[in-house]
């Protein structure tokens, strides 16, 4: 009856870009078994995809990316859902999306960005 | 004549997604008697539903969700009302309302949902 | 000749809802001194009001409030104008105004929401 | 050949309404040496215009003033620009502008604030 | 198989303006080896550019700079490409990249913020 589920190793704070964020290996590797994050995360290979020099002195796994877009990125890993607020520019999050390789989210995110984008196209040229 | 009328041990500080909340049980526990917070927090129950796992090194509670649309969650069970900035997106709200079992508010939320998503339904498919 | 003219002890920090505010007790009092937070920091009064639970480990004292929208509250009784960016919902500093007791900006907040809310209220009933 | 030129006590860390900003006592000097900022660090006053009691545990000068409208202020005193994002109150930053004395971005604020405010004069009165 | 390809005393933790960011010493470097980033952190330049003046208690670098406008900075040396949000003022970001010598991004900029500044420009005078 434990309300998170989680075994005694399987929370982890990540260091993106100076931001902490914590989370469970679960959440990182059930959603996009095929990325990046899974693959740093998995049983097997964690130990040496990450070497002493990635780990920070509060013992959170350094990553050198976008805090800000990273925030996303990871709620759709926990809920299944891609939601950000409106101030947010969803190119960020899908230059994130394929950087981690969280393929299932990057059509969704390419539709959006294009239909976005379009006014920016339209701007005089000087 | 204690301003904020706690006992000693009722303040709870909640590391949610890696940002940390405090509050106290009664907050988590009235409003919402049968939610999966007030459920975590209930004196009977408190002892079990977490492990020392899900402690963290600040002894705050570890839950994996979003920090940004739990603050508006939290809001509302501190004060009654469901308040947010215009930049929020509501559907991440609605998320959690979900997840954590807030039940008086989901209604509110989905009505909002559903108003504010119809200018995205209009968008060109490609 | 001191810039902030405090006295030693006048400094005092706030943990609201887990965010940290640093102001002094004049702040506190002066603007609105029947409010509860001119109350909770009163000479006389001060000693009772807080009992040891609500002070936390780093001597912060304990407030179960929206950070949020406590922010515009406390640069109220510090400039005396009520100042808040576009993207906050004034709904929400006013539900705090209320419950803080700052009475002399509530009309002022009352106006403000109620233009502010109208668009809302033409919403469609689904 | 040092980057940031600064002397070996230059860097002063300013804890501003709870948030910290770090600068060089040269920033908060050199663009408007009569404002109260600069008086408070300036050579020959620094050590009478701050009691003990005005620096916190972290060593951080404590001001009692707003974070978010601080920022662009220090910003311009860094780059000689007014910058502040689209969201951001302008008025917030008039108002630290005269607490502070920062008097040659005082008239581009005031006539700013007299642009953004009408709207909000043309609200029906109730 | 490192899946960050750091050698060891690779990350960097930059302390802009009171806000941390972390990164790596090739990110600073490889994209604009001649901005003034790279040089700071060039194997041979290092040693000299920085004094231990400019390095905090958490052995920070100090840069007196505003953190707002350096986040885009640090994504766009991160990924290529410049993203930022609909509230972030690219006039912020101009000035950044100007400090910093970012040579590749200023044309970008300095078109956006001339289409962006257009509206302002035609605010009445009073």
């Amino acid at each position: 009856a434990n309300v998170s589920s989680k075994t005694n190793s399987d929370w982890v704070t990540l260091n993106v870009g100076g931001k902490y964020f914590t989370s469970s290996k679960s959440t990182l590797i059930k959603k996009e078994p095929c990325s990046m994050l899974a693959r740093m995360f998995a049983e097997n290979h964690g130990s040496y995809l990450f070497t002493p020099s990635d780990i920070d002195a509060n013992k959170a796994y350094l990553i050198d990316r976008s805090p800000t877009y990273f925030e996303p990125i990871l709620n759709y890993l926990r809920s299944g859902q891609l939601i950000y607020d409106s101030n947010v520019n969803p190119e960020g999050i899908l230059e994130e999306a394929r950087f981690f390789g969280i393929e299932s989210v990057i059509p969704i995110l390419e539709q959006i960005v294009q239909v976005h984008k379009t006014p920016r196209d339209e701007l005089p040229l000087t």
